[in-house]
């Protein structure tokens, strides 16, 4: 019989999960929501139905050995969501200990959804001969992983990497933390939303976003615009990168990463975002550092990564 | 016999040595000009010269053991100084080659100035129980000492840790390092100088640094100023305060520390730069980091502590 993990990556709008082996093979992977449950007891009781279902469906006898969890704001040590600004579960969720009800004699653990994906993309992915790296996962908000001497960075509190929440102007956008200027408001697909919309508002230029409303607005469009040759959609990516690359700089001066991965769905428009991002990262680096930190899209596939990094998670737990 | 190490720490204008045995007393201890010695080599020579007497004062009788030196844009790895910008000595220095010509078969160890003080603070100061805190250098420049997992951040190439070059405004003041608007172009002793100055500038409120140049005016003359309630000088500590603090928060999100240690000349002026630091800090932190993270002032006394810091590195290395 094979063991095999559950992945679960939580995500403001969705959780994406999959059952993986050792090798990093997904036997099944699938999503629900989590945007639409506002209790989370109701939001597992779905997620394990679901699971139980998943596993019928696997041909292959299969022991679940452990569960891995990624979740923005998510604590290592306590086994806790806290405080997610993007989810609608407010406070404290004991995650942990919620899920040692469905799953009794099983090692579950769960770390940050970015912390997950750094994992992933050292056992899975491009860092596996990396001891200094960071991962920059630019969904809904910015998480970051950060490994130094080959250990994930958790902090004393657990909640180190949160580079989404670092500031980049004093009375800039308002955040779902409750502060103003965080990165997250300018550098994720809704950062970059943002921006477009503030560049509608601010240029006179015509662009094809100006026919879409800002809940219709994705990433995806401001890329595909872009690629049009769209004023608005090009000057919104470099705007985004530069402040991205400036940010990366105060991280590369702080921990000095052998690399540097982006994903998630903003890291999807390639070159758009990387282009600027690196220009403007080397510029913002002090000399000793210039020309040696590789700037990279995550080794993983866009579409498993998180739930690849949290099964990382939960291997690396079983040892 | 006993066992002593020499410290050395390198300042751009000074450099403090001290003889210290394994418990962190001094034997002796001294300085001497750095910026004087256009010359690296002529440097050392004195640096030499001034030692060996030193050793003839000392009435115990003691065994070299170890040569420890922190100095600015130190690389432990490869035992040299990189470009400082604060140095006459341009280029890359092998200083731990150079010394070992002086000192054949003892350890010569070398890191950053700052570096070495997050070690003294570890092994003879506040930081001994903790695993996850910063040393923050407020002196010429500023520099910073990451301990993450209960070990210094070297990063993949040596030169973690320099805070200092973390970017504040994107077309800020002029740095020595080539860029413009660092850190320590605002958080320094020569950066709440430079705001003094623009505030002389900008305000027309009397003050009784308008008597002082630029050459002359130092740390200490603001904080005094500051004392006797001058505006300009308490604008310029709050000003100084709010710049060190949002930075401060980033970092805080980066690696979550237990502490951040301040030392150097500007730690000096006490709470006219610990309040308005303390107070921005705070509001420029995520939630989940409030009130968790202790801002103090070093636990080594401010003469000797980056000589004890260099001597901690040496022991260290000793074992």
């Amino acid at each position: 019989m094979k063991d095999v993990v559950l992945g679960i990556d939580i995500g403001g709008t969705y959780t994406k999960y999959g059952i993986v082996d050792r090798d990093g093979n997904s036997l099944y992977e699938s999503f629900t929501s989590t945007s639409k449950y506002n209790e989370f007891d109701a939001y597992l009781e779905n997620l394990h139905v679901e699971f139980e279902e998943s596993m019928e469906t696997i041909k292959e006898k299969v022991n679940l050995a452990g569960v891995g969890i990624g979740a923005p704001n998510g604590n290592y040590y306590r086994g806790t969501i806290e405080y997610a600004p993007n989810l609608n579960w407010k406070g404290v969720i004991p995650v942990v200990d919620k899920l040692k009800e469905y799953f009794k004699d099983i090692p579950v653990v769960l770390t940050n959804d970015a912390n997950a994906a750094a994992i992933g993309e050292k056992i899975y992915g491009s860092a596996k001969n990396m001891r200094d790296f960071i991962v920059i996962t630019l969904g809904t908000g910015l998480g970051s992983g950060i490994v130094v001497n080959d250990e994930l960075v958790y902090g004393h509190d657990g909640f180190a990497g949160e580079l989404g929440h670092t500031n980049v102007k004093l009375r800039g956008r308002q955040c779902g933390c409750g502060k103003k200027g965080c990165l997250e408001t300018y550098v994720s697909a809704t950062g970059i939303k943002r921006t477009v919309f503030r560049l509608l508002a601010e240029r006179i230029s015509s662009s094809e976003l100006r026919d879409i409303s800002y809940n219709e607005l994705t990433a995806k469009m401001i890329s595909e615009a872009a690629g049009k040759g769209d004023e608005i959609a090009l000057e919104a990516f470099e705007y985004t990168g530069r402040i991205l690359g400036a940010k990366l700089a105060d991280a590369i001066a702080i921990t000095s990463p052998e690399a540097i991965f982006l994903l998630g769905g903003l890291a999807k428009a390639g070159d758009l975002i990387m282009q600027p991002t690196k220009k403007h990262m080397e510029e913002s680096l002090l000399p000793i550092f210039r020309n040696k930190v590789d700037l990279l899209l995550s080794g993983l596939h866009e579409t498993n990564a998180a739930v690849l990094g949290a099964s990382a998670l939960a291997w690396k737990e079983l040892g």
